[in-house]
């Protein structure tokens, strides 16, 4: 057995952030670090993992996911077929499991389908009680049918979605048939599973009723960091010593070597990554935040996902995501709530997006540095290496390797104000209560 | 005998909060509810009322006071005697005790002057120790002559002053003086009591030293606001559990169903409503917040009053008056205090008001919205319903439903700086300590 | 012996700070009262001081130093010789000791020098172990035989640096010597002792290996700053109460009368002058303030030196030297470090120096005042009585007297947004957890 990581395509979609979405770390590890663990409990090992990736990202792949592994590298992403016949010659007539990096759920997925006896084809069937814009499977005697793509609401021809974790039992056969189907158009994967079905191969479902989110936009980073910190069930504190006067609460994971400073709360669920700093009065909630972060003296981060090496000085981070070594001067903040209470719109190639989230702060790639005082609206967009000028308020996207800053605006004159002093009066007015 | 409430009047000094001052709420009930307790205690029933309104306000009092009570509109407020004759077909030769309910005082003296068993009429004499803009009680023989109006500072005639907490014990005879009096003028009520004390009838005055002040202007809210937070003796906690971390002083109130938070200190004397949230370290002194208010993380509110339905998100609110429904972003600040540390002045038709206050934030309307980052400048009123952009420095007074934000004032360049990356180093400068 | 304190110089390299660099205070005392004493610990008595002053600085000093020491004003600075002939009617022939009161370093160095016996004339040799630009003494057999000044790098002649505490047993003999030297050029007094040297006095080195600062630029005060406080070893609280939540550390002195209120915190070493009020949640961190000073709710003060009766309100204050009577408007933040995180340059008479500093906030002359929201960029420098308008992004020096406000720069509209509420939705979400 196979398992056949799909992790060629480019998602851009995912602009400011990096397009691997299987990348993004997830209490300490990636998120295809995930998937390839949970496999290895169930017995797989290093050699059996075959990863189909691009140029880019095959070093990075490699590293992580070790030399035993095997790894072939699909020059352009034409496709889940191209994909797969990309791995031809590292496939041997042994079964596959196709999987789609980029698609989290629950383990027990693995389990389910791996377990499967029947079937030359498993798919997974995720179980849906309203309408997605998916595959849906069509079953008859317990066998697939055919899948019905997108077939708008409440014409669904069943309440299982197809997802990418397909068990086929041979791959020579497998592959035959994709090199077979008319490739001049697109779904070629698709289609050669559709005409498999017509020409008999027994199709099975497992039906899977856990959780299932695929990372499309930037802003489903939050479903996906939501899943893995609803997971945490115990403190874990690695050692590290927390003040009195400071408060972890229960479902909080804390890597080691944090400092933690003088009335720190830490509301779970929330995950929080090695060597960091939290200083005096910093609250942090419902958030994932990477290694090697200083959240600085009285800063709120709100169930936001913080990259690696940020640095947080009085600011309110809500419901946003930020890159890795991300710096925020004193008094910036984060706006996450449009006065008209509305649902934030993102603009995707000019096609304007409802994130359908009415909290959303912002978005923010590598390495951009942030002046004091700063604003940035809901919704924003910052690409890497971008530098905002102290008290800009930024309404607009930011493309990467820019530095936008305050023009002017300012009158000088002398002082003439009569100035009083009312200091002792006023210190009095204090110390009396 | 009747209790005539004064209720027809319209405060336009009042702008831009409401008209009817009667009606903001204090320790959990509006103005005019303390009055009718008040009074009820002594004996009074809800038929006893009489409550001269206006077209507008009519339905929020008879919902507040009870269809029991009897309810005449003033369809233009045009003084006292207007406002009497307005409920002449309510009386019926009883005893009347006229109230104006946007004065304020202590009980003591409903008490005081419906136990006056002597005079024909009774006024409340409030005796001052220095000068005051009102009408001065002249005396002889324990009788009222007459009343002289703003006789100028060093010429006071006494030192009490007319209250309009008057009894009359008929109104049948008051009402036949009222109507007989030249009404083309100014002040009928207060040329009708003159006659009749020319004509003989026997006025006596009760003297009252506690405390009194009347709502003409905004600020004068804080007056209201000081006088019914210094009766705060004991802590009021309703059964809400309170962190340890939490400080609450003694002379606090805080209504059923709050929350607090980690680290919240609230100073006394404050009164806080009905299933408000205060936030991680926030701190609340001297000031009187209205229910279902968030106070948010590391808010400082001193010495405000807070409507119902307000957020608040890591702001400083002194000396501000804040209307119901209104909501700060992050780093929304009231300045309160002039450079020069004057007295601040408030604009009111034109004319340029001296508010003798030296702190004073600023004065909002209902459902107001304020951008993160924004700073309101000492004294400026903002009309219901409007909106203040990110970042905006608000220095003038703002209509109703208006939107105000920042003008571009932006320079976007590449960024060409040469970043380095100290992190490392100054990490360790932190963890050094 | 005389001492003879050099305070007649004028520091133009210290603008905006005071001019007499001798007259900041350090742990409750100006920095030449703490010379004084420790030659008082030694012996000496006030009679035994000779001050050659300016004409604007005498009162001062008198005042400080008192009666019976005795005074000489130089009108114009014209370098040491002169200073020391302007106060020849006050010697007679005693020893004299030449200090100048810019220097700072251990009492040992005193100490060190008064008990040396050899020697006609004893100069205190600073070891340095690595180059600096000053005046290098060349030794054989214990004597010094000339001194180098500014040798360049890698070309000092030894590794010791003459420090101006100079010890000349006969004033009448060094006088006679100074009077002959030609005046007209420049280091008069350097000339002379090279003459004498020449001439065969007995020139010896005291030499000496502990703290030596001279105060030229406004952030040298940094430097004196961390000496004084570094040498708090204990804690030293004058009977103030602390309350429970609140964190003072080991190495800490609070003068008498302040009040610290509930959540903060004092990390060491740090110094709180007489009368101070640390508001709420406040940190302060190696940080140096004067008397009466008001740290409001929710600031930081990290790495500064605070004068006299400043006020702060939610404001973070780093790396700053800030002058007395000055005061913050809640929000108004110092940026302390770069974006390309380089040193922070300072323009002085037109000429970019490097301050050696990558952490540097503002230098502010007393008097002056902060609006609301202010954002002050790293290493501004903001003259005497100088007010700075809310929300300014401050890019610039400022000279005293000035007025920087924001210009327009908003737009007023009619708010035409549907306002929705979501409040009690909003409400569930936080009360939920």
């Amino acid at each position: 057995m196979k398992i056949l990581f799909l992790c060629g395509g480019i998602g851009k979609r995912m602009y400011p952030l990096g397009e691997d979405k299987f990348l993004f770390k997830f209490i300490g590890k990636e998120l295809i670090l995930h998937h390839i663990d949970h496999l290895k409990e169930l017995g797989l090992k290093e050699e059996d993992f075959v990863f189909v990736c691009n140029p880019v990202n095959i070093e990075k792949l490699k590293q992580l996911c070790g030399e035993d592994a095997e790894y072939a590298v699909q020059n352009k992403p034409k496709g889940m077929a191209d994909a797969v016949l990309t791995a031809k010659d590292l496939l041997h007539g042994e079964g596959i499991l196709i999987v789609n990096p980029n698609d989290v759920f629950e383990p027990s997925a693995f389990e389910k389908i791996l377990k499967k006896k029947e079937g030359y084809s498993v798919i997974l069937g995720h179980k849906v009680d309203k309408y997605f814009p998916g595959g849906y499977l069509i079953i008859e005697e317990e066998k697939i049918k055919s899948i019905h793509e997108k077939p708008g609401e409440g014409k669904e021809p069943s309440n299982l979605v197809n997802i990418v974790v397909h068990l086929h039992r041979n791959s020579d056969e497998f592959i035959k048939y994709l090199e077979r189907t008319e490739s001049e158009q697109d779904d070629v994967y698709e289609r050669t599973m559709d005409q498999m079905m017509k020409d008999g191969f027994d199709f099975r479902v497992v039906e899977y009723d856990g959780f299932w989110t695929a990372i499309k936009y930037p802003w489903h980073i939050f479903n996906v960091m939501d899943y893995f910190l609803k997971k945490i069930d115990t403190q874990v504190l690695n050692g590290i010593k927390v003040p009195e006067s400071a408060k972890i609460e229960e479902n909080v994971i804390i890597e080691a070597g944090a400092k933690i400073f003088e009335n720190v709360v830490i509301k779970g669920p929330a995950y929080i990554g090695k060597n960091c700093v939290i200083g005096n009065n910093s609250l942090i909630r419902g958030s994932h935040i990477g290694d090697r972060c200083v959240v600085g003296y009285s800063t709120e981060i709100k169930h936001a996902y913080i990259g690696d090496d940020c640095w947080f000085h009085t600011n309110y981070i809500g419901d946003s995501i930020i890159g890795n070594g991300c710096s925020f001067g004193s008094g910036a903040v984060t706006a996450n709530f449009r006065f008209d209470e509305k649902n934030i719109p993102v603009k995707i190639e000019n096609v304007q997006i409802d994130t359908e989230l009415d909290k959303l702060g912002c978005i923010m790639a590598n390495n951009c540095k942030v002046g004091v005082n700063t604003s940035i609206m809901p919704g924003v967009r910052i690409g890497a290496n971008s530098i905002i000028g102290a008290g800009t308020v930024v309404t607009r996207d930011l493309e990467p390797n820019k530095f936008l800053f305050l023009k002017g605006g300012q009158i000088l004159k002398e002082n003439r104000m009569e100035l009083r002093d009312k200091k002792k009066e006023r210190m009095d007015r204090i110390t009396r209560g």
